[in-house]
């Protein structure tokens, strides 16, 4: 088992990533403080992972209940979060209450937002059974739900507790959750660090195949990179923006399709296409670099070739983007893998993008 | 114009007292950075000082919108937030959208955690109009809604950029809302400051009668006794708790009667009288002292006979209200104007409390 720390002052916390951790009862004995448990999942997780999650806290004699919400993001909203309030205000639960989130990315955030909120606060551990997830959402304290008009419109930073990655869960997921994962994984490289993105196109393939010593790799380096960048910047004032590679575009998509056609790494996957096509034509970055990046997405089973959604409704969508200040959109764009730059960018230039990366 | 100012240290903000300030611009423009400002506020306050909180704004060069939602506790729920929240995003308000409630608490109880929880955080202002809202709600951080099953359920801390509490608003306010704030008043002259209970006994007829320098006094002592007390414990660890007193029996009173039949002032007030009772019975307070808190609670027109729920529902109801803990029920018990402390009570006393000050 390797951790990571994320350094957040008295909001720190670890990340324990590894393979069989899910029903240790010594990885979650000391982040449960109250009487009582409330797992969160989902339909499809709960026959997978319920009953190993459960032998992990029967030890400990607390009360455990579990929530189980329908699987997808089209259920990330409002009346699915409010499933967990009722439940918990039915079983009356109190202040201090762990909420414990198993599942992928949406449970996580939901039960993140659910665990800021009720009561004004509860504490809350992350058992992320996606890649997706065990990369992305278990660092950086992002929480929330999505509105109609808009993808994670409505949450809260929040931290958990821990973060519980254990890398066996992986083995359940579709090949195309699988891929979404990886997409976060690439970006990760891309944004940050060289020698990891070489290292991700050198084993792309053990990846897919879901080696389980490549993705602990993938999952620790990608952990350590957010959390450094978060460590700086939890509130997302500043440098925490470049984790938004690829999701200027990527949110377009996911908004414009509807949620859930897409995946969400899908959608970051064929958006770090387009965002390097935008850093090509505006002179930041280098063509082989670009066709490079491309061939990894690619090599990964991802699309790098955007939906038809009309030129006009992808700024639109941009524009509503909670990184667009006063409808001017800011785009994260890359100069080279290891660096990248925020700018807005003149519209013909975004409009050659979107012709030369969406379907015709 | 007196200001009390909040140390929170990067969240410390000011709260101006005073008559006719919200027209005034100087007392805005410091706390407002984006290009856009949304006013909250409800059908009631909306015709009575909308355009004099406009006016103020209007140098400043913002793009300025409302949004009016409907009046009263009965609509402190998520489908209103949600007014808000579709407001924004119709509006395409960014992250430096500045939020303005304008309205009694529950209007700046919305008002925050829609601040707080709109891409995660935006700023807000409070600019309350009822005498409750200014001693109570403006200070502390405490937002939220209500949930079908409690009171204040779900929301977070989260502290506004600056309280304008312009006293000259409170000549429009119903007798029994002025006297729903003078509960809060005597709350926290009751449990902080012995001197300035003497000082609320001795007035309380000036503050009946909408005395501008006898609500002056009392906003801003009440404010700098929450202010202090808030200071030290800014999420409700330990001591902010004492600000409780008379909210463990008055949530249920609200709840139980169903949210907006009385007031939550109303609510405390007739709390306050059960707090105290069960506090002579437990042996903190001397009876002389319960009847002199009695008698200034009735000479402020507030109920001091609780409403017949039955002595089950009671107790029913504060065992899911937020304080207590594994359903052990914690009261602020008052031992003498000044000093208070938290406890659990026997059965016996609580029900010999509930058949002495509710109606047979």
């Amino acid at each position: 088992m390797i951790t990571v720390n994320v350094e957040l002052g008295e909001r720190a916390y670890p990340i324990h990533i590894g393979t069989g951790l899910i029903d240790q009862t010594a990885l979650f004995a000391p982040h449960i403080a109250g009487k009582s448990v409330t797992i969160v999942t989902n339909t499809v997780v709960e026959p997978l992972y319920g009953d190993a999650l459960r032998r992990a806290l029967a030890p400990l004699g607390k009360d455990v209940r579990t929530v189980v919400l329908p699987d997808g993001e089209a259920h990330k909203n409002w009346e699915t979060l409010n499933l967990v309030f009722d439940a918990l205000l039915t079983a009356r639960a109190d202040r201090k209450t762990t909420l414990i989130a198993l599942g992928g990315g949406v449970t996580g955030d939901m039960t993140g937002f659910a665990a800021a909120s009720y009561m004004r606060g509860v504490p809350f551990i992350q058992v992320p059974t996606t890649l997706l997830a065990q990369v992305d959402s278990s660092v950086g304290g992002k929480t929330g739900i999505n509105h109609p008009l808009g993808k994670n419109m409505i949450g809260a930073f929040y931290q958990p507790q821990a973060v519980i990655a254990d890398i066996a869960t992986l083995r359940t997921l579709q090949p195309r959750e699988l891929a979404a994962g990886i997409a976060e994984v690439i970006k990760t490289g891309a944004i940050a660090d060289e020698a990891f993105f070489d290292w991700i196109a050198a084993n792309v393939d053990a990846l897919n195949q879901c080696d389980a010593d490549a993705l602990a790799h993938a999952v620790k380096r990608s952990c350590e990179i957010k959390a450094s960048v978060v460590a700086r910047d939890e509130r997302e004032g500043g440098l925490r923006a470049i984790l938004n590679f690829g999701h200027t575009f990527g949110h377009a998509i996911e908004a414009g399709l509807g949620y859930g056609e897409w995946l969400h790494g899908e959608a970051v996957g064929c958006g770090m296409v387009m965002a390097a096509d935008l850093s090509v034509r505006l002179g930041h970055l280098d063509e082989a670099s670009r066709r490079r990046l491309v061939d990894v997405i690619a090599a990964a089973h991802l699309p790098v070739r955007a939906p038809a959604l009309g030129a006009r409704r992808y700024v639109e969508l941009m524009q509503v983007d909670k990184k667009a200040e006063g409808g001017a959109i800011k785009f994260i764009l890359l100069k080279r893998f290891g660096d990248t730059l925020i700018a807005r960018a003149p519209d013909d230039a975004v409009q050659a993008t979107l012709a030369a990366t969406t379907q015709p």
